[in-house]
């Protein structure tokens, strides 16, 4: 019944690996190895695939990589046996919809190249080197221009039918809240009420320029606690690790326990909220470092056939 | 980072084995294998621990049975490094509180016991041997006097910091249901308003008396697809399996995907509905075949130990 998707165990010895964080502004790449070590890294503008993958490639033809991980923006397909795997799917950002990055740095370097989404990638990196270290369970969430969350579910980056899209889950509105939401597909789910762009819309301004604002974060405190409810009632994750620009307002957090305190109304017994659910232990590194170990998850998958 | 909870094999040869369903109101016991073939089933009513167990104790001492799997209400401690694993927990049935079931058993059959909540065994037996049969992945929902669910994905049991507590999600009201949910947690989560309990409170009748009434298994199937869609969207199942006996009113499929499909959007893409949602394969019959693989589960584990 089981497809492995996830080693468990660190290869053995230390070997040079490529990672590229793809996100839709900007792609991160970098040279490092499977301790999490990063030894050169650069930023490439996320502008056409021609373009864009071109500097990709020239960065990378400059070491002896023996293996390649992607750590990618979505909705993308991860379904090892789909005739598109391995490529963006149905992305707004027209120009890489069909977009076969797999398939591109595969015949640019002819070595194993593992693939999944940026959170994926994050939860990964925050569950073998983060926050979640010794773990075998976290849920990372990026609170930013849009909302994404990936996870790790004992031992294994979480996939079924695709990957998760738990940014879009359904949210009750604050009843004082008239503010319509921003998502296209769902108006007020999660990422159309609480995302950056959500924030600006509603208050017009900026969440950088409101921080002293207490009314904006009580209420995107409020949001987010929802969406964390429903997580740990389904997910049940041992950690929660909240990045993205949003995240960094610290005063969030405390909105976010006062809330989900009062959801959860002693329904199941979570650790001290403030050691639960917590910012990155990788800080904004999470989603390259896991796109190393997808390198190196890749590595170690072509070992295993080959043997 | 990984434990193992779940084999992926099945055992070589046949066993015989004992499963318990252990619900509120009846313990079913089975003796059986690990093939899912059933020889032997009882009933007992849920009583007192004293009571009941004695008589599920007498049935299982007829046979030579090598391991037990124990499908149980909740919430349970399934946590096998915690001091209080194999005992149900903070039960409503205030007799039963703090029960060590799985001790109880070893105590009088000295064989492995396994197990785990009602619903994850349910969703193994549908994984192995019902609607989900093939897959790597299935969500089974019971939708009865409770709403629970269990989760394979991956091929394993769904399991963090504890098992999922899916039936206390939160909804949104729709708009013209009064009904303020007989949760006593949450009062309108998922539980509070779609559970038995809750149409019967709501119409004033019980389900089964209803079933003409097309407005009742139009709002249940309202609610029931929203818990999907946000099932879906944070575990993207392979196969969703609604059991129960609200599950009985067909009627309420309907509902569901057209209200499914609303929500949804064109967000995510998904199999054809009427095969993607469904009854389960195995009847009744997915929490005590179930229980079995539990059983297997735990022999396989004390083989593994032995090797």
């Amino acid at each position: 019944m089981e497809k492995r998707l996830l080693k468990t165990e660190p290869l053995e010895g230390k070997f040079m690996l490529g990672a590229i964080e793809a996100g839709g502004t900007k792609f991160v790449c970098a040279v490092g190895d499977n301790l999490g070590n990063i030894t050169e890294k650069i930023q490439i503008p996320t502008t056409v695939p021609n373009e864009t993958m071109q500097q990709v490639i020239e960065f990378f033809k400059r070491f002896e990589i023996e293996a390649i991980g992607i750590g990618s923006f979505g909705p993308i397909d991860i379904d090892q046996e789909s005739k598109t795997y391995g490529t963006i799917t149905s992305t707004p950002k027209t120009a890489w919809r069909n977009y076969p990055i797999v398939e591109a740095m595969r015949n640019a370097f002819h070595v194993p190249v593992g693939f999944n989404t940026d959170v994926n990638a994050a939860a990964l990196g925050e569950a073998t080197f983060g926050a979640a270290k010794g773990l075998d369970s976290c849920l990372y969430i990026t609170v930013g221009t849009g909302i994404g969350a990936g996870a790790v579910i004992q031992g294994k980056l979480l996939q079924g039918l695709s990957h998760p899209e738990m940014g879009h889950i359904l949210l009750r509105r604050h009843p004082d809240d008239p503010y319509q939401g921003k998502c296209p597909y769902h108006h007020d789910c999660l990422e159309g009420l609480a995302a950056g762009p959500a924030i600006e819309d509603r208050w017009g301004e900026k969440g950088i320029n409101l921080v002293e604002r207490q009314e904006v974060w009580d209420l995107e405190g409020y949001y987010i606690a929802q969406a964390l409810m429903q997580y740990i009632l389904i997910l049940s994750p041992k950690k929660i690790i909240l990045g993205g620009g949003v995240m960094n307002q610290k005063q969030v957090f405390a909105s976010i326990y006062k809330h989900l305190e009062g959801l959860i109304s002693g329904y199941v017994t979570l650790p001290e909220l403030s050691s639960y659910i917590v910012n990155p232990g990788l800080g904004d590194r999470a989603g390259i470092i896991g796109s190393l170990l997808l390198a190196e998850q890749a590595l170690q998958d072509k070992t295993q056939r080959e043997s």
